[in-house]
């Protein structure tokens, strides 16, 4: 079964998740048969490691993490990697993939466009 | 004349920082009209003190913030309006509004799980 796991920075303030807890929920109304769930980097639960054993217990066989960033910097360039790795160490039995950041997705950038023109 | 500020956290890692320049670009193909600048809160250039400054430069009498973050958290809640007020206090000539954050939109959320489901 397939998954999918949207991974963020994570914040010390508690209200900084919304727009993740909504994305999980626009997931789940829209890709019922997908199981999501989200894992921070930091200062947030639960993380990267969490979140796989969580989507495993589940059924979950193959699962795409999203990065939920802008930029590809040293969080994605350096610590994700990282992270992942000790993940397909921990989870063998598990495929598991990543994409580039949102930030890199026309779609994600044009709608950030449009926001700022209606705000004009 | 209006314009336009794309505001982002900025990074150590100058790669960070190619979204928010393919931003600006397709900003400059689509609103070629309304003046843009990138700033940044820390780690990059320019500061948003100095984009209105730019952007007065040339004319801007009304300029809209966009803060390209995902959550509101202390960034946003306590930097933000702190450097926005200076602004103002600096350039009393000056219009300055802020927009909530991009990950307030729900289309700019759409984008996020719509990629997430092509990566599947």
């Amino acid at each position: 079964m397939k998954a999918i796991i949207l991974f963020g920075h994570g914040a010390r303030d508690a209200r900084w998740r919304e727009p993740f807890d909504r994305l999980a929920t626009l997931w789940r109304a829209q890709h019922a048969d997908t199981p999501v769930e989200l894992a921070f980097l930091e200062m947030m639960q639960p993380s990267l490691e969490e979140a796989v054993s969580t989507l495993a217990s589940g059924g979950a066989t193959q699962i795409t993490i999203v990065p939920v960033f802008f930029g590809q910097g040293g969080h994605l360039r350096n610590d994700f990697p990282v992270l992942l790795n000790a993940c397909r160490e921990q989870f063998p039995q598990l495929t598991l993939s990543a994409t580039p950041a949102v930030g890199d997705d026309l779609a994600v950038l044009q709608a950030i466009v449009d926001f700022g023109a209606r705000a004009l």
